[in-house]
């Protein structure tokens, strides 16, 4: 099976969606960031307080989600119909997880704006923190669950690591 | 140790390098994407003949490096006067290795810069593989080494995981 | 009743419109920007002969439309179908007034990107008359009218100051 | 005296800031948003608790600081090395108030940087609160100060309304 | 006949789309960049083994037509459903051919983005061959056909120069 | 000699101008749009009266300079000190002339962006008249002239085609 980003001479290009289907498309990916627990403890005073770190990266992560075509050669542009970002603290592991939900209504689906929302959102954090944190390290960053278009409903597997 | 990238007041703001000298700054960061060993068959055998996926991923980091403060709400806007992208195929681990090396003049360092091509590299090779692998995942994008500036020479502790 | 633009935890987000009719939607915002009467007597007379102000402010407001879900975090991107920026000099207060027109077909509405056309039109008259007057004002900028979508028509209480 | 952003010829252009020197260079400027009383209350209220409308509104206006020169067709693209933005709740008046405080080291000064963030600002209070609250209105948009630069330290004339 | 991008009165605005039915569109625009033969030469080894400028123009183009109503300014801003560049060197005329094919299904037609596509497809070729001539020069850019929407099918008379 | 935009690998990077001198740098580029006389007609009695599309054109290819390095996937983001573009109405061969001027202080040069400029300036010319005149070609986009830098002082030998 050929990678379909590339036409039959291997010349890439955007592939012709012209023919689908309109449909209500949804995608959900997440990731996470580990770093000290001193770091963290920072963040998490600041979610209480003051110094909104979760609160800055999620509006990064959603208008990360509005900025995917721009930075993804071959990802089609696109409206969005929503963007939610969940972040969530776990001390357990010395981590922010971060889960971004993206819907459309159009022809082609919306994994690559899910995923880039994650990114961002993760980054953002890296920025904020990166001062007395340098070491922290972005993982996992993976699609969960997609819906709607031709290939149907498709849930991560969850004994894939 | 607050964070700086919020006053006193806990407001967040983009800190003030106004009083830090001008230098040479670089910065270097890594990470990977982790998918089917038929993916990365596909890959590879296209970067020989056809379908480069490493050769698009490469420019798509180098763009995403200059997209960085237009991304991350605090991160100062930057010239660049370098970025470097190296992608390596690991079929050991199944993986897409990629590496980041971008430099500037100026006054504040070039670490997110070098995150955010790693990452917009990876977020790549996702996209123009999702159509034979949906849950292909990136992990491990943090910072290496850093140069310039008053913080000095920091060099990742490899015995941080 | 709540701010729509957050969840029921109190997060932002970017509101799901995925269950809106698409409809033909319209929006009409105004403002004005305050000078010296020696200011504005030139851009009158460039509006005749040479240094058009005027031509430049809507060229301006029109591509500002066009970048509103760039510059407002929750905003939904969205296709433009028209834009009109209708620029007037008001001798009798020593002001620019500028009136903005956005429509869509599409399942939110335009307002934002008519109040952000109307700004951006009006900060682009501060920057090309700032050497010679610094102390200009932009103000009232409010939207006039909105129509399409199940919130229906509205029209601006014209006594509300 | 011309407008300098005009050749001789009344033709636009950026202007030559080649021969200047490069300095730090300040700028403040200030606006604010006047509302129902009700509509203030709410973003009071979640201020503290959750729904924080004047926190995104912040962040939006830095990065709108950022984007300034993609917005304004004849302004020098910049380097920013500061970004700041206040904001307050005035009962008295049911007004949100915002100051912007933006600098640079380089050789044209951050005027247009402080006002775009100012309106940014605004306009994402005015998106979020949008739902409750049409009829909102942005006023006094204008600068307060700005220092560095062959024209020197100007403060706004506090006679000029 | 009047230019369509004017108002009666003359002001220039985005035409209003609004009225005319959804339709699949396409366009298909040419051009070339004409070189040295020893620079058309650098660019054909290049393309076999390693350093493919063809590869990375071909990217940019693609890329180029997403941002096509960021450039022009009463453009609409679209969703593209296909973007195809075809590179081809004609070592005959010492030139490199670009054609672009650019999809839409909306209320106006792409004949600007395939444009646009072809454009920045060149202008990187200039970029990444200017250090060994200086002197290339791009010409013949224009629309080769048009399809779909009220104005019908549209071929470029061959007899134009 | 080898294309300076990949590295001894075949690899495409930024290059690394860290190491070059800071200075004044300038390029000139020109080109043109042939079109119908009627056309041309059209643009003429716009100019003085009503309907600039010069004055639009202009504004347009300021602002592409401006985003260069958006586009051009290699090209080093830049301050610009200066932008300039001449239009003129060359009725002898049914055209509108493009040239123009872009300055910037720094470690390299500006022939991309000078470039670049008369591409997006000629490109919106095309943009409001192709209601009239679908046929128009954008030709002989090249440098005339740059300066500043290493490389010194290069001048468009004339008998180049």
């Amino acid at each position: 099976m050929p990678l379909t980003h590339f036409t039959p001479a291997g010349e890439a290009h955007m592939v012709d969606v012209g023919g689908k289907a309109v449909s209500r498309r949804c995608a959900v990916a997440e990731g996470w960031i580990r770093m000290e627990a001193a770091t963290l403890a920072l963040i998490e005073s600041g979610g209480h307080a003051k110094g909104d770190v979760l609160g800055i990266a999620r509006v990064a992560g959603i208008m990360g989600a509005k900025r995917t075509a721009d930075l993804v050669p071959l990802c089609h542009p696109l409206s969005l119909t929503r963007a939610e970002i969940d972040l969530a603290i776990r001390a357990e592991d010395g981590s922010v997880y971060c889960r971004a939900t993206v819907e459309t209504t159009g022809q082609t689906g919306v994994e690559m704006e899910a995923l880039c929302a994650v990114q961002v959102s993760l980054l953002t954090i890296y920025d904020m923190c990166k001062a007395v944190d340098r070491g922290m390290t972005i993982s996992n960053v993976r699609l969960l669950e997609k819906a709607g278009g031709a290939s149907g409903h498709w849930i991560r597997d969850p004994s894939l690591t």
